[in-house]
């Protein structure tokens, strides 16, 4: 197969949208679908700070670089969980963060959610077995992602969900028709409380296989292995079931998440109420829906809090 | 496994209910959710003439089955589709529904495609080898089911459409997030013209196995082939994976099925207009909500009509 730009021999051949690309078209057209995606949905300018959530994983060291090669203002902000598992899945991560920092010359700032949560993700999961760790753990993360930036000047937070993420998060909400949940999925939400940064995700029309080719072309070495405690995830086994659907009919993916964003414009965002009123949480003064959030609910639970 | 409700051994493991029933247990919980279905969405009562479209399958010969004995005033209608392929598919079909009108005394009525329309179903395919034959098989079925309704006084058709067809369809308009389908995918549909028949689906709410059990507790005798030219179809693709996910989670198919109709109804109905109007088709006088029928397109297409 040739490259369609300059005809010599393909390395990407992108099922999707039926294209063959050399590496440095790959790399020119990923860029330019970064750039597209942050402009459509107005996400951020040249001038604003970002915070990437960096994990270690492809996408979060790839989205670092791209945006720092398309000339915006980024920096990082790595969670160290405490998870020892798994040959030690933390620090291993942390390596790789540690190590693209220093290649690529970007600042990662570094977290330890024993220090300031109290826990490890395995003491939390360890105390409270009745609930899927993904979703204790996501909520610790995003509250930290989120307080962080807040309070350090960082008026958005980046995360470097692709595609494959978007839509296995899409059929879950889907299949139990959320209406609430299915209206907050966006590529970009505004901040709608002063201590709430906005969230933006330049990658949701990205495959993974497109972040995982980008990341290998510009170098980066990161983190292959799953989470061990994400085993047997739902999300897991929706991607499964999603690719088997991609195989079948190239662009599944790719359409089921762009026309779900039009039908939440036309249909959705008429019907729900634009935005739930954000209220205060009265123990941290964090944005919530309830009286208190869900952080503060969870460290209530479990006792202590540093 | 005792049944849940007299302790007898159980002949039947629902596990997306958790629930096991001897033989007499299910029927009778069979029957009544039918008759609940009809009652919650308004189908039709016992003195309505109703028209079940018949295949020769275990779904729409228990449909007539199950609403005979509900005590419901049922006919059949087959339609003979001319099928010789897969060792004589309509032939064979047709054998079990006469079998079934011998035993069970109920009547059916005879429709012939090649004499009403000008063609079989493999001759229709042979001369438009581009389009999907399912979708065509579908138009032309449709069509001459309502027509034979509203010209001999049947104002409701009853399909045997079951769950695991209605989460199969309800995945593929999904996948698209096809507005106006989504808003016609109902348990009933009501007649919205002078010459269409309302179109009832009492099995919505029963999964395959369910109806399959039915079928055999009542001696019925069936074709358990698939049409020939259904082979590979999309549909059969998506119940395989849905059934996936049924294993994982039971009860996920009647989840999605429930919330749609819910999120249907909350969402969908509000937004999209109550109902396209419908306009009558001027080569025939049918229904439709362009100029010309989908069906009298199609004969145009194909050239000669009876």
């Amino acid at each position: 197969m040739k490259c369609r730009i300059c005809g010599k021999n393909a390395q990407v051949h992108l099922r999707q949208h039926n294209l063959a690309l050399c590496r440095d078209h790959f790399v020119e057209r990923f860029e330019r679908e970064v750039e597209r995606a942050i402009r459509r949905h107005r996400m951020f300018d040249r001038n604003t700070p970002v915070l990437v959530a960096v994990s270690g994983g492809k996408d979060s060291l790839a989205a670092m670089r791209v945006l720092h090669r398309l000339g915006y203002n980024v920096s990082g902000l790595y969670i160290h969980l405490g998870i020892h598992e798994g040959v030690g899945y933390s620090d291993l991560s942390l390596q790789k963060v540690k190590k693209f920092q220093e290649t690529h010359g970007l600042p990662v700032h570094i977290l330890h959610l024993e220090q300031t949560f109290g826990y490890t993700i395995p003491a939390l999961v360890h105390r409270r077995r009745q609930q899927v760790p993904c979703s204790q753990c996501g909520t610790v993360k995003r509250y930290w992602m989120n307080r962080y930036a807040v309070e350090h000047g960082f008026p958005v937070v980046v995360t470097g969900h692709n595609l494959d993420d978007e839509v296995a998060t899409l059929l879950a909400n889907n299949l139990r028709w959320d209406t609430g949940y299915l209206a907050r999925q966006a590529p970009f939400l505004p901040s709608t409380h002063p201590r709430m940064a906005a969230k933006a995700k330049p990658f949701v029309y990205l495959s993974e296989k497109e972040t995982a080719l980008y990341a290998l072309f510009q170098g980066i070495d990161y983190v292959r292995m799953e989470c061990p405690f994400a085993e047997g995830a739902k999300s897991i086994f929706y991607k499964e079931l999603l690719n088997r659907l991609e195989e079948r009919s190239p662009g599944t993916k790719l359409r089921y998440y762009r026309e779900f964003l039009r039908f939440r414009e036309e249909v959705l965002s008429s019907h729900t109420h634009p935005g739930v009123e954000l209220r205060t949480c009265t123990v941290c003064g964090m944005p919530t829906t309830l009286e208190v959030c869900a952080y503060c609910r969870l460290t209530s639970r479990v006792g202590t809090q540093v």
